[in-house]
């Protein structure tokens, strides 16, 4: 009996192509198969062993028990109801700091409904490194903690760019330049006829941009940039019980869809563990999202 | 009504005067009082607003939700299993990795058996480390992990020094270089008469320093040497999927008794929210250990 368990990839974007690499490399995880709009048509030639289709005729990739949200963040409410509502489990990689409590009632009461969980925000920020934020905030209740990104692009500031009359293409890196305080690296392709410092002006008045350093540069090909290298560099400097200067520090330096895709992967497995409701990653136990005895877990990472 | 978590801190040598520290600065905690062998006898200044007694007097304390055993390693499971059998949740700081899972099956039975709740091997390692090495081994499944320790003293290494002829004191410092290999330098306080060679020759034979490179120094006095200060260095290289390179750091510098007195705090408050059982770090959601609304934690820390 195969005990794997199902799971399909809804979108087959950036994310959702590492998720498929993730979910091929782990051996206690099976893909049912792809969800995407377009269906089989223009289907990428690596998805050729799968089943492919749209949302509407789901049920042919027979028991699927946890979907894999790899859509735009703000199309996932809406596909993780429906999923849900299937009984189906659903994690997701939902970025928007701002709604996640609002998205977690919202999806808490569809899934207990169905007798499913959905794990929200399960990427690595909002995901991993709010697990290392709330073990840090616990190490040391108080003090400060800073997070700082990059370097790397920032998707948000970048589209934000794009919106801009004249700009062709664009790209914004994050820079961190420490205590949470980041520059902005904007390089754009412009239209031909656009003015190089009006483009400016424009970015540099935008709220996304308004409160941090910003440099634009002009480049023949945006694309000739691209890298989806990103990093983080967590630091908290606090009092244990009452001893301070107590200092913790998370750096790592990633591949951004390839560690997002292995984060809903790991969430994806954790969901089969527990009950009916929605959860963020701090409200999972860590040992949850590897595959394995437990025992074995404890001897080896304890 | 004082919906206060009530602890009893058992036990009062270093851990247990830094866990008495980090009790009175939680708000949702409150000290019902020490549990020490010599109760009220030459009982420390700082206990006096405190109830003092001996295990077998432990009801005078009120009714107990948790007890915080700071007690050597080797005793824990023997009180652990008498204040399970009171039905009060235990937690520890056992740090023996070779017999944590064994401790775990023996004090899961008693747990159980009265509705109660243990939470073992929390300190920083075993304890906040194991978290952070269970979520590198989740974001990479594939690759290397080293745990760097120090620079700080062992205490296992330092009392092995000890029990050497002619050794009047010793602490032996854990300096980290790299890949998980550590450096040992001990500092020796002799009797009158003891030979350094001689010693030197007895602690490099032993296997506590048999495979690491050891260098041995007398001095006048160790106690001037006494520092606290600890670190450790958590490195991960791995794979995410089917991309490698993914590089993951976790680093500290802290007050040794003092971190792992506040992760005995933030157990015992955690340990109030699990089902009946013995439970590892790991096994517990790192949101748990944090005292306050749920919701707020995740629009803080998510």
């Amino acid at each position: 009996m195969d005990k794997r368990i199902r799971v399909a990839i809804v979108g087959y974007g950036n994310i959702g192509r590492y998720a498929l690499q993730a979910a091929a490399e782990a051996a206690d995880i099976e893909v049912a198969g792809i969800v995407r709009r377009q269906g089989m048509k223009d289907c990428p030639q690596e998805l050729m062993g799968y089943k492919v289709v749209t949302e509407d005729m789901v049920e042919e990739l027979g028991h699927v028990d946890v979907a894999i949200l790899a859509t735009p963040t703000r199309s996932v409410e809406e596909y993780a109801k429906r999923f849900l509502a299937r009984g189906i489990n659903t994690v997701d990689s939902f970025d928007i700091h701002g709604q996640i409590v609002d998205l977690r009632r919202s999806l808490d009461k569809v899934a207990k409904e169905h007798g499913a969980v959905s794990i929200i925000s399960a990427g690595w920020d909002p995901g991993s490194d709010s697990i290392v934020r709330t073990l840090m905030e616990s190490l040391a209740p108080r003090g400060i903690t800073y997070t700082n990104f990059g370097p790397g692009r920032s998707m948000g500031h970048s589209v934000c760019v794009r919106s801009k009359a004249g700009v062709r293409d664009a790209l914004s890196m994050t820079i961190p330049v420490g205590q949470g305080i980041h520059r902005r690296m904007v390089y754009v392709e412009l239209e031909p006829g656009a003015d190089l410092e009006e483009v400016t002006r424009a970015i540099k008045a935008d709220p996304y941009f308004a409160s941090d350093e910003t440099h634009v540069f002009q480049v023949e090909s945006v694309d000739a940039l691209n890298d989806v290298g990103h990093g983080v560099n967590l630091v908290r400097k606090g009092v244990s019980g009452q001893t301070h200067n107590q200092i913790f520090e998370f750096n790592m330096k990633i591949n951004n869809p390839a560690l997002t895709a292995q984060v809903l992967v790991n969430v994806a497995r954790a969901s089969m563990r527990q009950q009916p409701g929605c959860y963020t990653m701090i409200e999972l136990p860590v040992i949850d999202m590897l595959p394995g005895n437990r025992e074995d877990i404890i001897r080896h990472l304890v």
